[in-house]
C-alpha cells in the first residue's frame, strides 16, 4: 500500500469558507500534496434523468464535466461534506447524482473503471448527534462506492456547531491525524 | 385519526416525466384530493449556510419560499424520490437544505411548529436492490421528520429500472394501495 | 430460477407456539414441504470462543449438531424469529453463534461453501415499530449472508404484539403471499 | 454532568479470559471504581415469551436475576461485547431478553424507570470492518436505550482479530482514553 506515492483529491460539499468540516479535512491532508475541489465554487446542474429518452443525455452547459476531468486523475478521494438534514450537501448530491450521466459518457468511457480503482475516505461533520445520526450518510457512501467497486478506507463523523468548534471534538481530530498518517504511508 | 379530512401534498423529487416513482405514488393517491408539487419545475437554488455570517441569511432569488408556502398548508407530505445513488435526488436535497434559512426566516416564524404537526411518508424508487440498498434514505428521513416532531407514517420501497417497470413490483404497489385506504379514513 | 424443486428449511427462533412470527412464516410456506426446525425444542450451548485457545474448539454436549446437520442439506433457509429488542431471539443468536465452530469442524468442512450456495430469507415480528427499528437486524442478517456469499432474497418485517395480531398486518401477509408465491415456483 | 462520583458498572458479554474487548473497555475505566459483570460466569437461561400466556412469567431457576440486581443500582452502563456474527453475543442477547421478563416482576416494579435514569456506553470489537458492519449493533442498543428513555452515552467500535491486536487500533484505543476521560470527570 505504500510503494509509490498516491494523488489525493477533496471534495468539498460545504457552502461556506473554513467550515468546521473543512477545518476537520485539512488536519487530515495537513502537508500532504493534494487537490482541492470547492464544489460551490462551480455551476453543477440537477441530473436531468435521460437514461430512456431518446437520444440519451444532453449536453449541459455547466462546469460538471471540468471538475470531473480534475477528480478522475487521482488515486484517493476524500469527500468533505457537512451533514445537512442527515445527508450530504444539495451541492453535493447533484455533483454525485450527474455521475449517472457520465456513466453514459461516449467521451469518458474509462468511468467506471477508473472510479474502481479509487480509495475513498467520508469526512463529515453535523452538529446533531452526527456519530449517530450521520450513520446513513456513512452507509449511503458505502453502497456508493459499492457500486464502483471502490475500497472504502474509512469515515470520520465530527460534531459541531459554531464555527470552530471542530478542534473540540477530540475523536474526529485524532482520527484525521490517523487518517494524515495512513495517507502520508501511502 | 379520521373525523375530518385532512389535505395532502406530494413533493416530486423526480426529474423526468411520468417516471415510476409518479407511478407508484399516485397509486396511493389516487381519487384523492392532493396537491402535486413537481419540484423540477421550479428553481430552487442550494442554501449558502450563513447561520453564522453577519447578517444571515439573505434573501434568494429563486421559487423556493412559493413552495414552502404551498406545502406548509398541509396535514399530509408524501414525498415522493427516485432514489439517486441511494439517497434522494439533488432537487430534492436542496428543496430540504433550504429549511435550514426558512427555521430563520421572520416572516414564517411558525414553519417548526407547523412542521411538526403534520404526518410524513416516503415513496423512494430505485433500480439496486432498494428495499436494502434503500434503507440509508429511509433513516435519513427519519432523522428528519424527528428533528421537526413530524410522525413518520411510513415508507414504500419500490423496485423498478426501466420506465413502467414499476408495475410489476407486486409488494410495493400493494403497499401504495393499503397507503391510499389509510389517507382515504383520515 | 426454476427448474428444479428446491428444498426449504424454517429456522424459528421463537420461544412460544404459535406466534406471530411463525403465523406469518406459516403463510409464506403453506402447500410447500418444508422442514421445521424450531430452535426452542433443542439444547444448545453458547459459543465459548477458542479460536485462540490450545487446542481449539471442544466437542459440546448439546444439540446444535444434529441441527446444522438438518439445516445443511437445504436450498432456502427462512430464518423466522420474534423481534426481541431489536434484534433475533437470544435463542437463534446462539445458533448462528456456534457456526463460528462449525467453520473449523473437520467434521463439516464444506459447512462455508454449502452455505454459500443458499438464499436465505428473513422473517421478523416485533411490536415497536418494526419497519423502522427492525432494520438494524435486517443489515445484520444482511452482513451474516454476504460473509458467506449467500443471496438474500428478502425480508418481511411484521407488525403484532398481542397474539394472532399479525393477520391485521395486511402488508406483511401480503409479502408472505408473495414470497410464497417465489418459492412455489423455485 | 460533574458535581458528584457516578457508580459504574461493565457488563462483558464475551466468552473468553482477557479478550480484546476486555482489554479495550478496561483502558476506558482504568483507575475507576467498576463492577465488573461477566456474563459468561453466570447461568442465564433463555426468555420464555409467557407475556400472553396464563399466570403470566414463571420464576426461573438461574442467575439473571442476581445479575440484574448488580446492575440496576449503577448510573452508567458499559455494554462490552465482541462482535460475534455483526450483533452482540447470544450470552448478552440472552441476558438483554430477559429484561422483558424484569418488566413485568412485580419484586422490580422500579425497573424501567431506573434503567431511564442511566446513561449507556457501548464497546464491540470485531474483525470484520466493525466500523462498516458494527453499526447495526450501534443502533440496535440506541433503539434498546430508546426504549427506557436512557441517554447513549457513546460507542466504540474496534478492529480485531487475534489476541491482543486490539492494541494496533489506535483510533479506538484514543476513544477509549477519551471516554476515560469523560467517566472521570462524571
Amino acid at each position: 500500500m505504500s510503494e509509490s506515492v498516491k494523488s489525493i483529491a477533496v471534495i468539498y460539499g460545504g457552502t461556506r469558507d473554513e467550515g468546521n468540516t473543512e477545518m476537520l479535512a485539512e488536519q487530515a491532508v495537513a502537508g500532504l500534496a493534494v487537490e482541492r475541489i470547492y464544489l460551490r465554487d462551480y455551476r453543477i446542474r440537477a441530473i436531468e434523468d435521460r437514461r430512456h429518452a431518446p437520444g440519451g443525455f444532453r449536453e449541459v452547459d455547466d462546469d460538471y464535466n471540468a471538475i470531473i476531468d480534475r477528480v478522475l486523475p487521482h488515486d484517493v478521494l476524500v469527500f468533505a461534506t457537512p451533514i445537512y438534514w442527515y445527508g450530504m450537501t444539495g451541492v453535493m448530491k447533484n455533483f454525485v447524482d450527474r455521475w449517472s450521466q457520465t456513466l453514459r459518457d461516449a467521451d469518458r468511457p474509462q468511468f467506471r473503471g477508473r472510479m474502481r480503482a479509487k480509495t475513498a475516505y467520508v469526512i463529515a461533520v453535523g452538529g446533531d448527534e452526527p456519530r449517530l445520526k450521520g450513520l446513513p450518510l456513512v452507509k449511503q457512501f458505502q453502497h456508493i462506492f459499492e457500486f464502483f467497486g471502490m475500497k472504502y478506507g474509512g469515515y470520520i463523523l465530527g460534531e459541531a456547531n459554531q464555527p470552530g468548534e471542530i478542534a473540540g471534538d477530540k475523536i474526529a481530530c485524532y482520527q484525521a491525524q490517523r487518517l494524515r498518517a495512513e495517507l502520508h504511508e501511502r
